[in-house]
């Protein structure tokens, strides 16, 4: 009965006690990528959040100010962030739980899920934006529509510059759901 | 030896041959999604391809003729969906391995990873596409970009339609992933 219970927690049997320690790694290292994920999507949520530019002079195509919520998918991608950096933050403390108790499976799994929601939210908003930023530097001559980085130099620069903690989140999710599935799998070999 | 073997090809233990079945109906599941996928990116990316509207008359802001490659992002898309639809094809014969021997398990962990990075890629291919169809029906009045599908109303149409089968493919990566993960732990729990 008490072995039963065991199994429904955790799966922690005796016989997988010897192998434990390399999956505890994997929960350690899932731990720091998630906090590595925490800075990156904070840093930029704020740094797209607060890029703001207003020009000393007047141009005829451009106003006097541009702000990331004149662009939506600006504003997507600040909203994005913030809800990946609090997921990142919600599962912190699961992530401390798979260090202690190395062989939970069902919240794993989870997780695993979870993860992949994620990463293609926080994907479909750096791109987006990048898209955005893209056009913003170079424009594009079919649709007429005018680069306004000429003018708007350090707007752009400060755009630019926080999509880098987004598409380091990215590259975060894709190692989180790799060492998921190494653990998920480990966790079969070592108990036969 | 025999039985060391045997763990080292695929794990298929007679202690698993009992449940086996529950993971033969995942694989077979994994394969059918499959197949969804690149009919899905293979529409997306013919559709895509083809898109092309001549006008007409003449307007000031615009020519004559819209094609699909007067925008990177389109043209990305197409391409993405391409590599995305050539991927799908050529893990079906994996995924058809699998349904045959469902224990098999080092190239469950090798799909799970290389079906994260298809997600990636194709969410990112997807949602710029997706922004720039935005962008043409809306504009933009900060930027002064003007909305190009009052003019190329067909073009727009069809770039708009072509992104449905995108989407498609993102929603099978997530539930192939989900899939993955649940056979995965399953196998573990099974041989215990």
């Amino acid at each position: 009965m008490m072995k039963a219970e065991q199994l429904e927690v955790g799966g922690a049997t005796s016989k997988v006690s010897t192998r434990v320690g390399s999956n505890k790694g994997i929960s350690a290292m899932d731990l720091v990528l998630r906090i590595v994920g925490v800075v990156g999507t904070l840093g930029s949520s704020i740094a797209m959040g607060t890029t703001e530019q207003t020009l000393p002079f007047f141009t005829r195509f451009v106003r006097f100010n541009a702000q990331y919520d004149d662009f939506p998918s600006f504003r997507l991608f600040v909203i994005v962030n913030a809800i990946v950096c609090a997921y990142f933050v919600l599962t912190i403390p699961l992530s401390i739980v798979h260090v202690m108790r190395s062989a939970a499976r069902g919240s794993r799994i989870l997780l695993v899920i979870l993860d992949t929601v994620m990463l293609a939210l926080l994907t479909a908003g750096a791109s987006t934006a990048t898209s955005i930023v893209y056009l913003a530097h170079n424009g594009n001559n079919s649709a007429n529509w005018l680069p306004v980085c000429q003018q708007f130099n350090d707007f752009c620069q400060r755009a630019s510059g926080s999509l880098i903690g987004s598409f380091g989140g990215i590259v975060v999710f894709i190692l989180l759901i790799l060492l998921a599935a190494i653990a998920l799998s480990r966790q079969r070999k070592h108990s036969l």
